[in-house]
C-alpha cells in the first residue's frame, strides 16, 4: 500500500508498505479522503518536531471503509463506513474527571501516534463511529473539524436567536459560523484576509474587515448595544484577543478556540466589569461526533463549497506547498483511494 | 449632623451639616457603623478623582437604623434596622439584559453619589434590605463585602467536596474562604504577606506563601493530582495571573474577583488545554445581600475577627493614613453613631 510520511524539514515521503492485519480490538481501515488540519500544517513547518515522532504518518481528518476486523470487535463489520475520533485517552484517570477528551495523557492519534494519510489505517475499535450506508466519504472527511465546530458551539450553550461573533473566517471559523447560524443565531464574521472576506459572505454571512471598518462600533449598531451575546475566538492573534472583550455584551461568553503558544495580553478588567466568561474549548466528546456526522449526513449546510480542493495522496508535498502559497484556500482534501 | 468629606489630596474634612428629610421614595438612615473599603482606600490616594465628584462623602460599607420615611415607602418603619446594597440601577436598559447589578450606566452609591460616613445617610429605599431587630449592627457592617464574597461563590457554581484555591488572603479573600469553607468546600488561601498568612491560619485555614514554597506542587500533592476544581483571584498581581492557570484541574472554574485595571499577560493556551473557564465576578445582587443577611445573623462563621479596628467617625483621616502604615490589618470599621 502507499503511505505517506513526514520526515521533517517541511518535507514528506511517499512509501510502499505491508499492510498489516488489525490486532486485538482494532480495525483495519481503507482510507477514503484525509482533510489536510492546521495542526498539520504546524507539523509540516516543524513547530511540532518535539512531540511528533519522525518520520510520521499524520493526517486525523478521515473517512473510510472497515477492510478487516481484529479479534475482540464486535460492534463493526467489514464495508462499514467510518470515520475516526482521533483520541485514545487508555491513559485516563481518575483526576481527570472523567473528561476523557482532555484527559491529561490523551494521545492525539496522527500526531502522537501514526495518521490516515495513507492508503489504510490500523485503529482501535473505541475510536470509530459508523456513517449511514449512503453517506459521501468525501464530505465525510469534514466530520472532524466540522465536530470541533459543535464542541466549542456546545461549550458556549448558544441559544436560538443570541447575536454571535466569530473572529476568524478560516475552515474552524466557517464551520462554526454554520453551525451556530443552523442553531438560530445571528452571526457576524471578523476576518481580514479579503478572499475569505468573500467566501464568508458568498455563504450568507455578515463579514466586517476589522482592518477597513469599525467592527465594535459595526456590532453596537447592528445589535442596538446589546453587543454580541456569544464570541468565538478562531483567530489566534492579539488583535483578536483585544477586540473580543469590546464586542462582548454585559455577560457575554467567550469561547477561546484558537490556540495562543505564548501567554497574551487580555482585558481582565472588562471580564470583571461585564462579568464575562471566558470558555476553553478543546477537541470534541463523543456526542459532537454524532451531531457533526447528522449534519454531514442531512448535508443541509455548504459543506461541498468548503472543500476548495480534493488532490490525489501523493501529491502530498504539493499540496502542503500550496497551502503556504495560498492562505485564501478553505479546506484541503487528499483522495486516498488510488 | 456629622459627616465627612473626601475632599482630595488624600484628605479627609469633617461638618457639620443639617439633617436633610428624606425625599419621595427615600429613607433617612441613623447610620451606625460604616467599613472602609478598598475602593474608599483608591479613593483616597486620588486613583478614582476623575470619576469622584469631589468634595463626596464616600463608603458604603453601613448598617444602621432608619430615622425618617419619606412619601411613598411603605415595606420600611422608623426603627427597622438596615443595610444598604448600593447599586443605583434607575438607568438600567433592555441591553442589558436583566443583569441590574451590572447595568451599563449603574451608579455606585457612595463613589458616584453621597455615601456612608456621616451621621444620617438619605437614600431611595429599593437599595434596603431590613435586618432582624436583634441583629449585632457593628457585624452587619460586613453584609456588604461578605455579599461580594456569596456572589463570587456562586459565579462558580461550587459544589460540596470541591477543592478551592483563593489567591490573595486580604478582606474579600478571607470572606471568599470562608463562604466556600461554608459550603463544604477544601480551601487553600495563597498570600505573600506573612501576618495575614498568620490570620487565615488562626482561623483553620492551609495556607501557602508562594514566595516560599512552591504553591502548584503543594495543590499537586493535597489534591492527589487532581487539581482545584475553582480558583478564585483576588490578589490582582501578575504573579496570581501566572498561577491561577496552573493550580487550577480540568475544567477548573476561574472567578475573576480581583480589578486589573491595565491588560495583562495570561495563558491562554491552559485555557484551551484543560478547558478551564474564566467567570467574571462583580459585586452582588440581591439573593446574595439575602445570603449574607442570614450568614451574618446566624453569626456561625468568625466575623469577629475580621473586624481589627473600630474607630470613631471623626477618626477618618487617621484611620485611613494608618491603612497606608499598617497593611497587615484585616477590616477597620467608622463608628458613626456619636
Amino acid at each position: 500500500m502507499k503511505t505517506t510520511q513526514y520526515e521533517g524539514n517541511q518535507t514528506f515521503s511517499i512509501k510502499n508498505k505491508e499492510i498489516q492485519p488489525p490486532k486485538h480490538g482494532e480495525v483495519r481501515i481503507k482510507v477514503a479522503f484525509c482533510g489536510v488540519c492546521g495542526t498539520d500544517v504546524h507539523i509540516y513547518h516543524g513547530m511540532m518536531d518535539k512531540r511528533v515522532d519522525i518520520p510520521l504518518t499524520i493526517g486525523h481528518e478521515m473517512s473510510g471503509i472497515i477492510d478487516a476486523i481484529g479479534e475482540g470487535v464486535e460492534e463493526f463489520s467489514t464495508g462499514d463506513k467510518v470515520v475516526v475520533r482521533p483520541l485514545d485517552n487508555r491513559g485516563e484517570k481518575p483526576s481527570d474527571k472523567g473528561y476523557s477528551h482532555i484527559c491529561k495523557d490523551l494521545k492525539f492519534i496522527g500526531i502522537d501516534s501514526p495518521g490516515a494519510m495513507q492508503q489504510y489505517w490500523n485503529v482501535p475499535d473505541f475510536t470509530l463511529h459508523k456513517l449511514p450506508a449512503d453517506t459521501d466519504l468525501k464530505l465525510a472527511s469534514l466530520v472532524e473539524p466540522l465536530s470541533v465546530a459543535c464542541h466549542d458551539v456546545r461549550m458556549a450553550g448558544l441559544k436560538e436567536g443570541e447575536q454571535v461573533v466569530v473572529l476568524g473566517g478560516g475552515p474552524i471559523g466557517l464551520l462554526v459560523a454554520l453551525v451556530a447560524r443552523d442553531k438560530g443565531a445571528n452571526v457576524f464574521i471578523s476576518e481580514v484576509n479579503q478572499t475569505r472576506v468573500q467566501f464568508a459572505r458568498g455563504l450568507g454571512f455578515t463579514v466586517i474587515n476589522p482592518n477597513e471598518s469599525d467592527l465594535v462600533g459595526f456590532i453596537d449598531e447592528k445589535t442596538h448595544g446589546y453587543m454580541a451575546d456569544v464570541v468565538f475566538e478562531v483567530a489566534g492573534v492579539q488583535p483578536a484577543l483585544d477586540v473580543m472583550t469590546a464586542v462582548a455584551g454585559i455577560r457575554g461568553r467567550i469561547v477561546m478556540v484558537a490556540i495562543h503558544g505564548q501567554p497574551k495580553e487580555v482585558n481582565l478588567f472588562q471580564f470583571f466589569w461585564k462579568e464575562l466568561q471566558l470558555i476553553g474549548a478543546r477537541v470534541y466528546e463523543k456526542e459532537d461526533y454524532e451531531e457533526a456526522i447528522a449534519l454531514i449526513t442531512a448535508n443541509k449546510l455548504p459543506f461541498e463549497s468548503i472543500i476548495t480542493a480534493v488532490e490525489p495522496l501523493e501529491n502530498i508535498q504539493k499540496v502542503f506547498e500550496n497551502i503556504d502559497k495560498n492562505p485564501d484556500g478553505m479546506k484541503v482534501i487528499l483522495d486516498c483511494q488510488s
